[in-house]
């Protein structure tokens, strides 16, 4: 908070002293909590670890709200909250109308939520989901998640490496931006929020406001960067790239990305009567953003006609590699389902033959079958639950339906006239921007670390 | 073909010859394949199952248009062959708009074919689908489908005493409908299509036409016969009601009945100002209607407000109990789907613990687990991919994705005003009703059924 407090304070906003006393006020909680539960050690318990994570993200949301309340914008705290939430889950909802004209600390608290949020969902997939095996998260155990009494020292060197990266890229992206055009403090701005597959721009009009091919171009590249798995863009820092370019993820993702903006481009061109170089530009930025579940839009995807909405609202869900800023249902998932449901139809053809299903060329474990299998199914329960429920409080069966997706695929923008990418949030009742909060905060968390607080098995002693 | 021929042929209407060519025409083919293909004996290999299983209804669907296509009405063959696939499938999508005035054969021939696409599908459901492993329906591997060698004889046996009850049902309902005060051809008509869930009215303004609390509560009644395990039935019919009282599946299913009644009659009373009773009335028989596959409506349940319509969306691909005559996902396959994912938590929270998932009081086997989930990611794999479809035909948002959703599901009728209740699938464009029939029969046929025809390993010798 005292980074968008000395922004403010450079050009004389009178917010900078929201920012002074929101900092004053979280340090003065966090002190007392320290304070009041000073042990000499402490080990975390499965159960610490998965109350932990999970407090963490929605105690965040809740302090990071306050300046965005005490803030001369005045937002009531449940638009606080949501924008907090939509921030640190890197979700890219928002409810503020006039970003244009806002002051320089709203919109750099803004990027920085999701900047953190980022890095932090990067360093919980690589170290504690793994060791929870939410998922099938634990595909991806490392050296440093598996023997668990080795975990801390590890995960920190491993985290402070991708940490490093992680801040490379945001430096790359800003001289990027730069570059294209864009003034230091947007390039910046923007260059957090896209790495981190955020989507909270500076302009209501989000990256269209640019209206510039090459800032597309940077977006493109940084948006898609931030959606690999990051552990191996640090084996290819050592000089070995062979493990991101063979990486069966990396590639399907790949693969993934080109069918689906060339089918949006073919179409546009085709059908919509778009001249073939704008239905390219057009495609590729948006079905990347829409993909990576970044949610910056350079037109309203929702009015290229049904065929191009229903596109965009199938891919809201796919998400993009394992141990990246991206969200949704995430690409290795889409792999074992594949894998596993392709085995089960070899073996209805030949009962008797023994068919396995496998995963970067080593057979899956029964284990991670039923758990990626479980994640799915509730991924649906869980939109269909929070479709009903938006719907239940009002809201039409595109904004509803929409709108689920994209909270709990931390996309951003939904479809329609409401919350499409020239709409805003803001419009909604609160109970849906709780709803929806919850929504990103579950969607963020891979279900399971939410869901499992929700059992009466987890609070039995 | 020879029933409605007759029918026509009482009241004086030149149909009867259409059946009647038709019939010869069938008949001739029908024949000639039978001589041209005489073997002294055949032994069926799994392909040959899997392709019969398919075949067989790809090819009534493609015979039973043929008199609708001669027919006074003059439907085009795709328009003809859609409503047989959505007869046969027991879906109850119709293109025939003025049933009111229709001639008897006509109505005549859309009841048998859903009666018999009903019966079909419980004898398939009990002996040939368990035998093919398909989509976790080895759980109701019956001593008759158990060892292989045993199942013709028993199959057939088991699947007369089936056909007994099947009859026993329809005909009680006939007379239900009957005493609450329909005519004796519309009630035999109706209780053809309400045992099997098919849909198929005799007016276009389905059920609502008679505007009868009695009828509805017979309509009730006989489509949860039609949604129930009609195995349970030949129990109960010696004397034991235990095993149909006391089977899981029956259980959750009456109260996932229970609960969406309520909560659609809530929400009509208290929030969109309906009459209780009135409220209560319309949720039960459209609710029933919906979640049992049948497709009847005594309303535009479209028009009940965003949660109604979202509600019914998502209740579409509930479906009855397996080894019934309804289609959808199918409440053993949630049962399974929701163990599996209780046992995956309670596992997250004590990882060394040993949690078992349980289906009627027995473990899952891993197999049938990891066959259910595949089915499930199939069944939303082929939603997405027909929805896409027919957003790519041009079809809107809402037409789309609830088309995709009551073909899959084999329900009936979509959302919105141009394929729900009060509207017909006639003004969709050829190509959409291709792709809503092969939806129809990919749903009926347990989906695995007609995809492994579509691996290349199929094929492979």
């Amino acid at each position: 908070m005292l980074v968008p407090m000395l922004a403010d304070l450079s050009v004389g906003h009178p917010d900078w002293q929201t920012f002074a006393i929101s900092a004053a006020f979280t340090l003065f909680v966090g002190v007392s909590l320290l304070l009041t539960n000073r042990m000499p050690e402490f080990t975390l318990s499965i159960r610490q670890a998965f109350l932990l994570t999970t407090l963490s993200w929605v105690v965040t949301a809740a302090f990071a709200a306050v300046p965005l309340m005490l803030a001369e914008m005045g937002l009531s705290y449940t638009d606080a909250f949501f924008e907090a939430m939509s921030g640190i889950t890197t979700t890219g909802a928002t409810v503020i109308v006039g970003l244009d004209n806002a002051p320089p600390g709203i919109l750099l608290w803004r990027a920085l939520l999701q900047w953190m949020g980022g890095i932090g969902i990067i360093v919980l997939a690589l170290s504690v989901l793994p060791m929870l095996q939410v998922g099938g998260m634990q595909l991806f155990r490392t050296e440093s998640s598996e023997k668990s009494d080795k975990v801390l020292p590890r995960a920190a060197q491993l985290a402070s490496w991708i940490g490093l990266i992680y801040l490379g890229f945001t430096a790359l992206c800003a001289v990027g931006y730069r570059l294209a055009g864009m003034g230091w403090f947007d390039a910046f701005a923007h260059a957090m929020t896209t790495i981190a597959t955020g989507g909270f721009s500076t302009a209501d009009a989000s990256v269209a406001f640019f209206d510039d091919p090459l800032v597309e171009l940077v977006g493109i590249t940084f948006m898609l960067a931030g959606a690999l798995p990051f552990v191996l863009y640090l084996r290819a820092l050592r000089g070995d790239l062979r493990p991101l370019l063979a990486d069966r993820q990396v590639q399907w993702f790949a693969a993934v990305v080109t069918a689906a903006i060339a089918i949006m481009a073919a179409h546009l061109w085709l059908e919509r009567d778009y001249e073939p170089l704008a239905a390219l530009r057009l495609a590729s930025f948006n079905v990347v953003s829409v993909i990576t579940g970044t949610g910056y839009a350079t037109s309203d995807f929702g009015t290229w006609g049904p065929f191009a909405a229903g596109l965009m609202f199938f891919l809201m869900f796919v998400g993009g590699c394992a141990g990246s800023t991206s969200c949704g249902i995430k690409i290795f998932r889409f792999q074992v389902l594949y894998a596993t449901a392709d085995a089960q139809m070899r073996r209805l053809i030949q009962p008797h033959g023994v068919f396995i299903a496998y995963y970067n060329g080593k057979p899956i474990p029964e284990a991670v079958s039923v758990s990626v299998m479980s994640f799915f199914f509730l991924y649906a329960l869980c939109f269909v639950v929070l479709s009903l429920s938006l719907q239940l409080l009002g809201l039409d069966y595109l904004t509803a339906m929409s709108g689920a997706a994209t909270a709990i695929s931390n996309v951003g923008p939904g479809l329609g006239p409401v919350i499409g990418p020239s709409g805003t949030f803001a419009p909604l009742p609160d109970a849906a921007k709780w709803v929806l909060s919850a929504g990103m905060l579950m969607g963020r968390l891979e279900l399971f670390t939410v869901l499992v607080l929700l059992t009466p098995a987890f609070w039995r002693q």
